[in-house]
């Protein structure tokens, strides 16, 4: 949830100062349309970690904005009056009309984190999970905009902010004795609200993360995505679609750094290296999958990348390396008629593994969220749903004891161009490239875009994407080999 | 959940034999029509208590309709096979094709439920119903027609059907003794499922709750169910209305018998009785009133009732008996334009008392489900997901320390007559008729139906809606003082 807001973002000063004047003329000529069509409250909820910049957005809002037509709500402990009512009272109360915007900072999202932390919440968490979504759901049936930022740091820079506000005597009372606290139990913090982040990001309400360490980069982040929402919604004339007429989920961030193009692509294994970590990964996955708990579990492994990345190879040393009667590959191509009949996860679940097999998807459900989204073969609707919905299928192959392993294999513009042209000059590889390939490279950008925001909602603790910087194959199929072998091992090791 | 099924449906021999042919003959002709046009996959979920008819059901769809073009499952304790995938790999791999009926006879909710009579689930049972609610929702948007029938038996109706078949040496092979055993703990099973079912009824996919003792009647409203709602949605074609295209929630009972209909109206009191018991029901209100403990808890009363029913007159009962400081009577008409700015529950969300303060609504938030049903000031799939709001709403009252009671005053159509006269013939009472009296009195079907859905899907063990029987005003306002002092005693006695 996380990984594209622990990158770095920056914008320059002077980008900065020239971006803000037709912002906040933008954000102004959003906001009175908004209020003369009346058509819809906006409801700007604001959460993140401390320090993140969430007090100084609301802020900027009001200052960018005309503050007459905001509403701005701090919820804290709640009042005796707030007390005497049941728990949702306060919001209900400080709900804003249609036509106009109301920015609620701490909200229902404060109290199911801050009691997972003390312990007090457990397992019913999935509870109050489902309280948050069927609310949200029913204030977007009935109209409200409700845009979720959430303002992130990585706890490198929530340390270094904290210091940086002590230091200085003018802004040393900001530090408070809770903000010393939860840096110490920020580990907890980040994946009790990264899973409580992803559960909640519906299609009609997703979460919207953005890095806070960056005044510029935030402030220019957080208000492009308001008024990208609010002007979507004002093109939306008929209520029936209103619905889908929901934030974006990522736009193209404003500094054009971005997790694919922050990786390191130049890294590489000698032909010596590689040679002996391949025999030595082979053998001991080999080994692994003759384990004799290994007919309790199950494995799957996912493979997505760019076009020529080089999947095929590494499907290749993994296979090498298993008993042909453990495992089979999949490869995914456009849909059978019997499978366009299902829907669309029922391809892959009619693949699962039973137990003791090896299942490697060439191609995955990821589809929805890629080739589907780019190429409009389903509706926005129907892929914002599908992070949810793969979420929760990948949960129920956890639950089952099946270990899986998510592998995104990366190369750069350049190294495909070289790539698409060697095999258009080998006969024997040149039925690997068609029209069709070199169509999908002229749509770079948007499945670069596609495939930040897949990262970024179906990463998770137990299931994170492992990115491989695949411009030297080599170094590829060993890391690959590896993350297989590492996470057998302690799934091997954690069965009793 | 169960009120509509508990109220002995039959159908006579002679009907019901002339009713049949024409039905299956539609049936085959949507069945062949769905085939034709594979715009969707029918799922029919069949559950409900043991003898109530589900295994006679699922045999006589595959006698009324072509059984090539439907597939039936029974799902019990998990194969070898089965168990070696995710729980619901079992229900994904046979799901029916887009074109195709598939009849699950047991299916997801099973477990829940027994798992919770047993006591394994508890706390856990919210998020089991979030994942069948995920989990369906998906089905939905991928375009599945769900159709949930729940077959019910009243405890006695159980206890027959079981004598019944054990006296009977052909068919005492049929009675288990797992059905003894659920016999034993029908309170249970009764709780849990209708809760359950409640939570599980969403918009898209509601239950449909079928009385299951009269086979002729089971037989004409499971297949009339199928039949509304396959046609419902062969008739849709654009693919963005098809989710509204669900099943109906209710079609007038196939006898004609409904809660309202059944109400014994003859009910009365004498004068005297009522004086006394008047003065014994408001002293007894008061002194609750001033309990030390009253300052613990709130209380809301909400009136719904026929026009002319005698809404007033009975709260005017209540609030005599009350001190002036502590209750306020919220009249609800017209929504203000400030409300109307705003999702419908804010107007009651605004309205909740505090500590020790008692509430009444002269009609409430089930407008949306009644008027606004009827007269279509909101769209169907707007009052259908009201159930589920409502229900939500009335679950946080209660959760804290609201004490809710709900009544339902009713008359017939004659009574109404003779008051809507004698209303227009006294001068001072001749304000509280208008025309839309009249209108209303004309759409008395549309109304009887709507409210036989509400009480269905909104009563529950903690909050039933109490049916007044208000032809004689004296019984019903004495129904109404009682049953208010009972709740408050049992409330004020449950807390330490």
């Amino acid at each position: 949830m996380f990984e594209s807001a622990e990158l770095g973002h920056t914008i320059d000063d002077d980008v900065y100062k020239k971006a803000v004047p037709e912002l906040r003329e933008a954000l102004l000529d959003a906001q009175y349309e908004l209020a003369q069509q009346k058509n819809c409250p906006v409801l700007i909820l604001i959460g993140g970690v401390d320090g993140a910049g969430k007090g100084e957005t609301a802020n900027l809002l009001n200052e960018w904005m005309d503050p007459r037509l905001i509403h701005t709500c701090a919820f804290g402990p709640a009042t005796e009056d707030e007390a005497e009512r049941p728990n949702m009272w306060r919001y209900w109360r400080e709900l804003p009309p249609k036509g106009k915007i109301g920015i609620f900072f701490g909200s229902w999202y404060t109290a199911p984190i801050l009691e997972n932390l003390s312990g007090k919440l457990g397992k019913k968490l999935d509870s109050r999970i489902k309280d948050i979504v069927s609310f949200e759901r029913m204030l977007s049936d009935e109209g409200v905009l409700i845009i979720k930022l959430w303002f992130h740091l990585s706890k490198k820079q929530q340390k270094t902010r904290i210091a940086a506000l002590e230091e200085n005597p003018k802004t040393r009372w900001r530090v408070t004795e809770q903000d010393k606290q939860h840096l110490k139990h920020y580990e907890e913090f980040r994946t009790i609200s990264g899973h409580l982040l992803r559960e909640t990001s519906t299609a009609n309400a997703p979460w919207i993360v953005i890095e806070g360490f960056d005044p510029n980069y935030r402030n220019l982040t957080a208000s492009q995505y308001i008024l990208d929402a609010i002007k979507k919604r004002l093109d939306t004339k008929s209520p029936a679609t209103r619905k889908a007429a929901a934030p974006a989920l990522t736009l193209a961030a404003a500094d054009g750094l971005n997790i694919l193009n922050a990786l390191d692509l130049s890294k590489s294994l000698s032909k010596d290296d590689y040679e002996s970590q391949l025999e030595e990964y082979q053998g001991k996955l080999n080994l692994l999958t003759r384990h004799p708990k290994f007919k309790q579990i199950s494995v799957i492994t996912a493979f997505e990348g760019v076009d020529a990345a080089g999947k095929g190879g590494a499907i290749r040393r993994i296979t090498q390396a298993l008993d042909a009667r453990i495992y089979s590959t999949i490869p995914i191509a456009a849909p059978s008629d019997e499978e366009k009949a299902q829907p669309y996860l029922w391809r892959f679940w009619r693949q699962l593994p039973r137990r003791g097999r090896f299942t490697i998807f060439d191609r995955t459900w990821y589809g929805r969220v890629l080739v589907e989204r780019v190429e409009g073969f389903c509706s926005e609707q129907d892929w914002m749903r599908a992070y949810a919905e793969i979420n929760d299928f990948e949960e129920q192959l956890l639950a089952h004891d099946i270990v899986l392993l998510k592998f995104w294999l990366h190369i750069d513009e350049n190294e495909q161009l070289t790539r698409f042209k060697a095999r258009e000059n080998i006969a024997f590889k040149r039925y690997k490239i068609t029209e069709e390939d070199w169509r999908n490279r002229k749509k770079w950008d948007a499945y670069q875009q596609a495939v930040c925001d897949m990262i970024d909602r179906t990463s998770t603790e137990q299931v994170p994407w492992t990115l491989v910087e695949s411009n030297d194959k080599k170094y590829a199929r060993i890391k690959i080999l590896k993350t297989i072998c590492e996470a057998l091992e302690q799934k091997l090791e954690s069965i009793k």
